[in-house]
């Protein structure tokens, strides 16, 4: 929507549309908890229409319909609405991309709670959540995390995979940290067929990633680690660690000790693969990576989207000898690619 | 930030800023409530400067400032924050239009509980909200709008004197149906020195207006008529009525019966100033009052935004020979001009 707004300024209308703008997240959750997007699906659908294939009233889907198309989310010829490319590929379920899910987890209550007084977060610097918000030891939300994320994650694990398992070097054990869905190291393993993966998480977690390695049929070389990745021992002779999604929840110090801890778990010449959202040095692009830092702010105590130069410095210290940044393809994250 | 966001579809981009899109509404209401943009006011300032003016933590500003940024509230140089023309113009306290105070009506506890449960709303085609949402007779949010919405209206209520007072047409008595901050009837009466105004208002709501008729040195000639729209009797004798904000929280054939009641207190030829968000017959443009539809569906149980035509259809089933309507200029608002 801010792209059809008048761009002049001084311009109120950026204030009215960033005041209300928590209506456009309630309007999403609710199209997709109606399934929507698959009701369209490739036809070209009036209100009438919908309103009785999502078993709602017409005046309700009229008006969704409208602001979804308002937002980019469809198009409106006369009185009927179709999706758009996006719509089309990410939110219609009939699409193998179809990413509709992750409202379960980004909308969940908790998350939610940590935006409800950012006054004071703002105040104290971090989260007003009890028992560190998300980093709560066992917490439900990263069962939901690891249900419902796989689709935005899809993309970065193929590349990840094909990144962990170029140049043929040898990949007898893995470590994948904070797993969740698990699909990073069961990338890994469907490409590196003698590989053997840990796969370490929240003990209440493991069993979303113990399903998906039986459904990749990987059962067999998958092993799972329950615990605190700050606390459980990782064992040793790795020739590949994934770190992905999990430094932001922590502040430098922290991370430089998991890192540490990670380097010494690695063979000579292993490789450590972190994906991140990374934004550029000056914080204000690109929109998503730099915008993550908020969601780290309603949900951690001190966890940060670092920049590569803060990434840099915290690899070093923990002795890694470099480390080069990849862009993901489809994706708002990066891959560094860190050798021991 | 859609503006900067990838415009190449498909895009998972859209749909990750939308479901996220309710942490903008949290980030602006926090930098209002901490008083951030005065803070800044016409210099560049740093996170740790303004940490300490604001008396909050280094590191929530910071990741304030840089989101504030991407959204487009700050312009960052190096690692300093200064205001846009927008900010400046509308959210430093300093300003004569600053209308940050809008956030306490348009993000009131009960506003917002309107959109937390979206999907329902959808099925049942209303709100969710018990009484009628904010139709609920002598609610007090109706006090927090009258209270914190009258820079909003501001360039609205010179526009709409104006059109009153044009021609030099007798304007001896006028009703200002729903008054709320009263801002609308007393433009009038400052410009019309021989005008009454009667300010018509739930009874909680009444002395705001009596206060702001009293400020605008007008009170002997402001008159206060406590009670339900649909039911006090308006008395007749009327060569103007005010009906602003006020038709979109109903359904056609609840609004045709006001504008009956309307039509039957003025006087021949008197007329009748409305003030609405109209959008095009399209109903998805222009944005904000194409939106404003959402914003009716999770708050009342059946108002709209309505199009021309609809107005106009109305209108005359309630007797006005002719309406004509008129962009308020700096507003998403519309005026319409109906004689009786």
């Amino acid at each position: 929507m801010s792209s059809a707004l008048s761009q002049q300024e001084p311009n109120p209308q950026l204030i009215w549309d960033t005041i209300n703008a928590y209506q456009r997240t309630s309007a999403l959750g609710a199209a997709i908890e109606l399934d929507l997007f698959t009701a369209i699906g490739p036809e070209d659908v009036t209100a009438e229409h919908l309103a009785n294939k999502c078993a709602a009233s017409t005046r309700g889907i009229r008006i969704l319909c409208d602001y979804l198309t308002v937002l980019g989310f469809l198009r409106k010829h006369a009185a009927a609405y179709c999706l758009t490319p996006t719509s089309s590929a990410f939110l219609d379920r009939r699409s193998p991309a179809c990413m509709g899910s992750m409202v379960q987890f980004l909308n969940s209550p908790k998350l939610l709670a940590g935006f409800a007084n950012m006054t004071e977060t703002i105040r104290r610097g971090g989260t007003t959540l009890s028992h560190g918000g998300v980093n709560e030891p066992e917490l439900n939300e990263w069962v939901l995390f690891a249900q419902s994320m796989m689709p935005l994650m899809k993309p970065a694990s193929e590349f990840l995979a094909e990144e962990a398992t170029r140049g043929n070097q040898p990949l007898h054990r893995v470590l994948d940290i904070a797993a969740g869905h698990g699909l990073f190291g069961i990338a890994v393993a469907q490409r590196a067929s003698g590989a053997e993966i840990v796969a370490m998480d929240w003990p209440n977690v493991l069993n979303v990633e113990e399903g998906n390695a039986k459904s990749a049929g990987i059962a067999d070389r998958y092993h799972l680690l329950a615990g605190d990745a700050f606390a459980v021992p990782f064992g040793a002779g790795y020739d590949l660690v994934l770190l992905t999604g999990f430094l932001h929840h922590f502040d430098e110090h922290a991370c430089v000790t998991l890192l540490k801890k990670i380097n010494a778990c690695l063979n000579d010449g292993g490789r450590l693969l972190t994906l991140e959202f990374i934004p550029d040095e000056d914080r204000i692009s690109p929109p998503i990576a730099a915008t993550f830092s908020m969601l780290m702010l309603g949900l951690t105590p001190a966890g940060d989207a670092y920049t590569m130069k803060q990434h840099e410095r915290m690899l070093r210290e923990a002795g890694f000898t470099k480390s080069e940044m990849k862009q993901v393809p489809q994706s708002p994250q990066q891959l560094l690619v860190s050798t021991k």
